[in-house]
């Protein structure tokens, strides 16, 4: 049943089919996994027999004539049935495939993987969580887009999905848990917060309390939990001033011959730094909750990208997280945030 | 009128009253500014006495017994009436002083701003904007604390508040508005984004539609309106992962020698924009829509801060900010959103 491989939707992400199918070669070849490729049989096709393939046999194209782009409303996915994404989706939701790899619309991801591969037993709202580098290891933001608007159960359950996430994808036992608010005490924050941390509370989680924006990047938590909208909304401002800091680093070097020799010698070091930080090193963020994993990528996802978020997908099912996550939610959830 | 001074709170902020009180010093010295310094008498003469002060006579020492801390409840203020921030504010309410400089407890000054110095004619709900630095220039940021919940209404008056502030404050004439949200287009986004959106276009704002968190950073707005929640987070969110930038590289550079020269060599293009992006050479954060200035600054800032900070209070005041926000609010709202 684990080995039945992973279903990738080789049309969506802003460089698909090319780096999508490339990603999808490596993969096979790199940790011996079985790749449903869905979408454009010809052009799939092509673009395999132009590469260096190990495992071929391991390559199975799975044709779809029908294409989500990136900028149509997700909803459109559950019409499109002949769509590389919906197909994806209905090979995990039938058993012939194990998890779903998509750089396409995530909104059409999120919808597909929320209705078509559905819900996990126990969960009502499938969250995206991301594991946010920070200089002492790693905080899991849990919820980054999945679900806009929130009611306090919804955060209960991404605190217990957030627990299950950092003990069995991250090794971290008990983790510590924090609820996103703009100031430490009990009783600061929205509404929903504020209705989110006795229940919270209620809980066998380690719920610390509180957390700050501050703590985001200090790692003083090791799950921080907020609604997608402000998830969403911290994650694309992290990288946005990622991207700013180093762009005015960049000019004030260009001012002076010797900051660009210093510039120059602090490349190594740099670029381990970057490693560190480099989403594509970390593969897609997983849909948690899902029935099977469903790995949503960066649209500007490359073929090492799309490798990392198959080994993700396959990651997930090793450590049986959903069998896990169905235990906690039994076992930490208070009866009155129980769904 | 005008020229009545600031009233400095001296017992607010992580390093009062020295760094307050020195800080009070440089202005006057620098920008020949009347200051009233409220707090304890005897503490702030000391500090002044042992001080190089050139224009003594600007200094006006106001006796204060009490003090809120930075951890008690915000709404104590309004019953330590003799405390120094309730002095402070009331010093302005009552016309001896034109504006509020305070480096404490955020929610007591927020308190005081909102209820002791008041709302300017046609806004219901003061709020903080921030400058935030990015390659092409400036981008405000507006609401962040100063309102947790919020209704559309009130969006569209920050909308009018940022506006108003990038025009007077800024220079930038006409400035692009944007609704932070999390997909550009109209119908991405929470309910109250959803329903600020319409508003919004109905305003003769130069409102270009929503602004993501990637944007934040970018230049792409002048002015991103969000609620006080998400704005908090977002900036607290910044200053913790530039700290966390810096560390993970400071580590990495301590792994090779080489790195570490090229470290050295780069120093004065990291100062330089460190300048850049140094929150105390900005001055404090203004408390936007109050009858007069309000500027909170971090509990952290040092005497150049507070310095800055009363630079940044008599600005307002040689911009006529109020006024214009008045005519502003007459001009450009819609008549839905008038309060």
């Amino acid at each position: 049943m684990e080995n039945n491989g992973i279903a990738v939707d080789c049309m969506g992400g802003d460089y698909a089919p090319e780096e999508i199918v490339k990603g999808c070669v490596l993969a096979t070849d790199e940790y011996n996994l079985k790749v449903f490729l869905v979408g454009d049989e010809k052009g799939i096709k092509r673009i395999i027999d132009s590469s260096k393939v190990k495992n071929r046999h391991l390559l199975e194209i799975v044709p779809a004539e029908e294409v989500i782009s990136m900028d149509e409303p997700p909803s459109n996915v559950l019409r499109k049935k002949n769509s590389s994404l919906y197909i994806a989706g209905k090979l995990v939701r039938e058993g012939i495939a194990d998890g779903l790899v998509s750089a396409g619309n995530t909104g059409a991801v999120l919808a597909v993987g929320k209705l078509i591969v559905g819900a996990t037993e126990g969960i009502d709202r499938p969250a995206i969580a991301v594991a946010l580098p920070n200089p002492k290891g790693k905080t899991v933001l849990i919820d980054v887009g999945a679900n806009v608007d929130c009611k306090p159960k919804h955060l209960v359950e991404f605190a217990i999905i957030g627990h299950t996430y950092a003990e069995e994808m991250l090794g971290i036992k008990n983790p510590k848990i924090g609820l996103l608010s703009i100031g430490e005490e009990e009783g600061k924050g929205n509404e929903l917060v504020k209705e989110t941390y006795p229940l919270l509370k209620q809980t066998r989680l380690n719920f610390v309390g509180n957390a700050e924006g501050r703590d985001i990047y200090a790692g003083t938590f090791h799950v921080i939990v907020c609604d997608g909208f402000v998830g969403n909304i911290i994650l694309k401002t992290s990288e946005s001033l990622g991207m700013a800091v180093i762009q005015m680093i960049k000019e004030e070097v260009e001012k002076s011959f010797l900051a660009k020799i210093g510039a120059f010698l602090m490349l190594p070091a740099i670029n381990r730094f970057k490693k560190k930080a480099d989403f594509t090193e970390y593969g897609g963020i997983p849909l948690l909750g899902a029935k099977k994993p469903v790995i949503i990528t960066h649209g500007k996802a490359n073929a090492k990208a799309i490798k990392n978020a198959i080994r993700v997908a396959s990651e997930f099912l090793h450590t049986h997280f959903n069998e896990k996550l169905v235990e906690n939610v039994k076992k930490l959830a208070p009866a009155e945030a129980r769904i």
